[in-house]
């Protein structure tokens, strides 16, 4: 690494590793609602040991076991398993209550933690905030002078907003229990409390039904969950303080239901689980008894295996063609005074809604669902905005946000931190009003997602939305966010969340390992195209391969980041003072990479359209390098040369691979040179 | 990276990459016996099927389940479940029938895999052939021009020796079943076939009696394994073709068991869980009936639990203390005309072989158990070296070489890669008494190793010995050994082995997530003390956290091979091209690497003794680069200037922080300056 750049870098972990961080807060994420530093510091050494008055709670205690195993992850201090000791102990847990199971939305997850040089006390109305203030706990511990200390702090913490949710599609891909319960565990890391198991889809269904087992026989390629794993997979979650929501979306997003059950759409069928992406036709006939009979059977077993008091019955996106165009469900509109798709969708969901009560449930839906005269425990999630969620609350509804919380459109985490489910048209709702805002939800959809990099497309992004939804809302400095970021990424990484140690692996699968460092090189200023823009630039069925560059690559590019803001610095005239040496540093890296990287380019299919990226990084960084030399020198760059140049932006500027190279705009504007098609990288 | 020094890793790489390979025997490991190129390759995409003919065999079915995860994990290719087919498919399986079980020594392990543009055939007498034969065929997947493909090629293999085991010592630092299970699958993967559970320790007692309760309850600080999980790790193991021999090793080497059970002792108790390393006094009293009533029930209850036909009893590093010092003991010995300790351990092992006998097993012992009149069906395992080990086979006892093998001691792969089972004594055999020498295992002995680093303790170097112990003796090249060793490496990482994922984290916690490329640096080319020698430089207890840096260290550094391997053509007159430039580049970074390094130093009590290897480093490098400038300008330094440089390479000959700065040779060898005390590298 050349001097410059890593004494940048070095400037900055000074200001975010614990080891050098001033002040506990430096490290906390989501951050606390009150924070109060105090003098001197706990040591944790081998003879840590945890009390706990509540030993009757079965969840108290294997929240201490992982406790103890994330304190020896982090610190790599060998504890042995032991016993909640009752007796004074290095830190000491008072629950009142166990807290409800299932776990019910609302619950109390406030908690007191006060760390001394004598020991720590973490105390709480229920199990559910000792859950989260351990994790507070395990954010403080640093490396000190004579081994691992925690700062004396006294913490008052508590949620802002009761739903703080992670969805996960796993139906257009299959996510293993694996994998999903590794992501439980960073969700409980940033105190989020719901995950929203998104499960089927036009391009897979993914539950075991017992009553209805073509349901998964014939549509799920043989990838779905057993009852036994769904109900090992909530008990794990509750464990860690998370509720599970499903969601069955009707009536549309269905057709991996009618490959075994075509009698319950709209249309003829029959039909084949769906490949593409996209939206599609079929949908539930609404018109016909016997679909009700089947979803009454259906949403009764499902009812029972989610403890939940919440099942979310999707409802989106509808196109209403196989109701349109079918003759019987047009003359059933007619006699029903049903004039529009709409109208026959909320008679739909009034018959569904009937269903779901029967099962002691309330229901969930999107958008589309909200009608009037639903009753008001429904809760509506909003994918269309702040505008839809204030006027859902408007009118007595409670509702979520998930607009702006599209993780799966690649933006950076700032676009999503600065969302805030009360901000918009929710700033101007009373206070009734806006206690009907529960929260908001994260969704990962899956077009582009597989097993191996769905953690790098979750995190370390989500943890910005667990922050939004749990710290105050004036808790908002974008730059705090992103030392803090880096620091729980890390953390998140140690724990066993693998969004950083998928990349090496991916990089190596496209070029070997000892083409990695080059490769890397380049990838860490790529981002993937933003919003919906990958679909439109190829055709992706469910099996194209998600091995390419574009799927190694971080959502959020954070040297880019960094050097743009150094290059607006230098340009605003408040450099600091290694900025022109970093920006510099860097642009030779750039420049050179590609002579390392070129030789290997022609080896295999993966690394094929690797090769104009690398030669467009090279040719932004040789014209960023010549203006800064002219810059540094105080001489101007030629209007012809300026001209000259612009061919290497207008290139740059255009996705490859599905690829945006990241440092454009810094160096764009280093240059004074704008590419004639924006970058469109916001989209 | 600079320059030179990448390109000194793309010309290197252009060998081993599996993209760049010219040959399928490039990136197989261990070495097939007999490997022949065809035209042509195989491509593999998301219409890869597999049929087997041995369609009533379970484990067939899960190893084609993991045959296909594991193409997926390699290529990104999303395969969906599928059942074996019995039409004609891509990858065509026969197995003549399913093998034993519980797998037997020396079943037929032999396979043959046809590869062609069309498909490959992968036939074998038993599944553990195919299991054998998988791996293989998952080895030779390459990315291609158009997509992943497979060279055309014919490949007959089988095993050279029957027993190619690792030991894992679980009871010095208790390992989780998870990281077992790690284990297993590359165990599997390098075609080992044996697990040898070391389960008994002075400082642990792992298992679960249900007769004997205490042994677990009193001597495992609540670390053991359950029945259950004992036999689910076994079924694993079966199901990936590797036999799991459980050792308990006595008379010695047995406090643990004494906690609950002091009267099996030969002294008098009360005893503690030892927390040292070392050779202690307990052990068995083999005077009194009890013990062998104890030890026949115990013995009972296990050689249920653990179906392998091998039984282990370990018997070493008896010291007699307390035989010696307990006059009952004493007269028992007059009194059975016993001369000495090494005729009491015998007739306890008698006893000990009718107990294991009784119970239907095999005996297995350290060297120390052998005892000409002992029966032939048992199987010495020999630490003490091929004399040892060829004595045994000469008076007709079966055994298997661990000497050579001790991965505990850091030593290189091709120190244990030169050791075979058959060479020294061992060569003079002749082929009846060589025939009894099934083979050998790697043992890892765990006073210094936790789940944590467990791993890259084992990997890559056991490969190495596990192509020793499969392949043809004349696979013996070195150069090919480690080119073929970093693939592998690589093939292991992404399949789940943690050796090359665990360094990051485990620097990350020594210095911060950006202090890591400053400490790689240093760290890429120190190796923990060989042999012994870290026990005797600080004191240690199975407590003591296992987080420094020699912790996170590799045993091996690949950096410093190769550059003092490009060091020794150099002065040989034999230098590559790049070599020259490679070994500048490489002492510039060193260099520079200690000024990165040292703001950072003081931070934790994990970096401050970093801080020394660094300045070390630096300074040697700063000699190497004007050792080499005047080599370039065929000047010579003085005398005096060579002696008043002496010291630095003194002081970097003394081990620091438990560790070595392996390119002290290299350094050395270019300044022509040799430290006053050897580094003692090799020990």
């Amino acid at each position: 690494m050349p001097m410059h750049r890593l004494l940048a870098a070095l400037l900055l972990s000074m200001l975010v590793h614990p080891a050098f961080a001033q002040s506990p807060d430096h490290f906390l994420m989501p951050m606390p609602q009150q924070v109060a530093s105090g003098d001197g510091e706990l040591t944790i050494d081998p003879a840590f040991t945890i009390s706990a008055n509540a030993s009757s709670d079965a969840r108290l205690h294997s929240a201490a076991e992982r406790f103890l195993e994330n304190l020896t992850t982090q610190t790599g201090i060998l504890l042995t398993p032991q016993a909640l000791v009752t007796e004074k102990a290095v830190l000491s847990v008072t629950a009142d209550s166990p807290g409800d199971t299932p776990q019910k939305l609302g619950e109390d997850e406030s908690y007191t933690l006060t760390v001394s040089s004598s020991g720590a006390e973490l105390k709480a109305p229920t199990t559910l905030g000792v859950l989260r203030g351990m994790e507070t706990f395990l954010q403080l511990i640093k490396p000190g002078a004579n081994g691992f200390v925690v700062p004396a702090v006294t913490i008052h913490d508590h949620p802002r907003f009761p739903w703080r949710g992670l969805l996960i599609d796993v139906s257009r891909h299959f996510i293993p229990i694996k994998v999903l319960k590794r992501n439980l565990d960073s969700m409980a890391a940033v105190k989020m409390n719901v995950f929203h198991w998104h499960l089927s889809e036009d391009q897979g269904f993914r539950v075991e039904s017992k009553i209805f087992p073509k349901l998964q026989q014939m549509g799920s390629d043989g990838q779905f969950y057993t009852q036994q794993q769904i109900t090992d997979l909530i008990a794990y979650a509750h464990d860690r303080g998370i509720r599970v929501v499903p969601e069955f979306d009707l009536p549309g997003h269905s057709t991996s239901w009618f490959v075994g059950y075509p009698q319950l759409s709209s249309g003829d069928g029959p039909y084949s689980i769906e490949r593409k992406w996209g939206i599609f036709d079929p949908a539930m006939d609404p018109t016909k008894d016997s679909t009700y009979e089947f979803l009454d059977k259906f949403i009764g077993e499902m009812a029972k295996l989610f403890p939940d008091a919440y099942f979310h019955v999707g409802g989106d996106e509808v196109n209403g063609n196989q109701w349109n165009s079918n003759p019987r469900i047009q003359a059933f509109m007619k006699m029903h005074q049903l004039k529009d798709d709409h109208d026959l969708q909320a008679y739909f969901n009034t018959r569904l809604l009937t269903i779901v009560k029967k099962h002691g449930k309330h229901m969930e839906g999107w958008d589309e669902v909200l009608h009037p005269e639903l009753p008001k425990d429904i809760i509506v999630q909003s994918w269309r905005g702040q505008k839809s969620l204030a006027a859902a609350a408007r009118q007595g509804f409670k509702g979520i946000l998930s607009s702006g919380y599209y993780i799966d459109l690649m933006q950076p985490a700032s676009q999503h931190y600065v969302v805030d489910p009360l901000s918009g048209d929710g700033a101007n709702l009373t206070a009734e009003e806006a206690g009907r805002v529960m929260g908001g939800e994260a969704c990962m959809w899956s077009e582009f997602v597989s097993p191996e990099n769905i953690d790098s497309r979750v995190w370390p992004r989500t943890a910005a939305i667990a922050e939004r939804l749990w710290s105050s809302q004036d808790v908002k400095d974008i730059d705090s966010m992103y030392r803090r970021l880096a620091t729980t990424s890390d953390w998140l990484g140690r724990r066993g969340a693998t969004h950083q140690s998928s990349y090496r692996p991916m990089l190596e699968r496209i070029i070997g390992a000892d083409g990695v460092p080059a490769l890397k090189t380049l990838a860490d200023v790529l981002e993937p195209v933003k919003g919906y823009r990958r679909g439109q630039l190829r055709k992706f069925t469910s099996q194209t391969p998600l091995n390419r560059l574009v799927d190694a690559t971080r959502p959020e590019s954070d040297i880019a980041r960094e050097f743009n803001a150094a290059v607006d610095r230098l340009m605003e005239g408040k450099a600091h003072p290694d900025d022109a040496a970093s920006i510099r540093s860097w642009m030779e890296k750039w420049r050179n990479n590609n002579a390392a990287l070129q030789p290997r380019l022609g080896g295999s299919f993966l690394i094929t359209e690797v090769a104009p990226l690398s030669s467009d990084l090279a040719a932004l960084a040789a014209v960023g390098l010549q203006s800064l030399d002219a810059k540094e020198k105080g001489s101007t760059l030629s209007a012809d040369w300026l001209q000259q140049q612009k061919p290497v932006f207008d290139s740059a500027a255009q996705p490859k691979g599905e690829l945006l190279i990241m440092v454009l705009p810094g160096i764009s504007k280093l240059a004074g040179i704008t590419p004639a098609v924006p970058q469109r990288s916001q989209e």
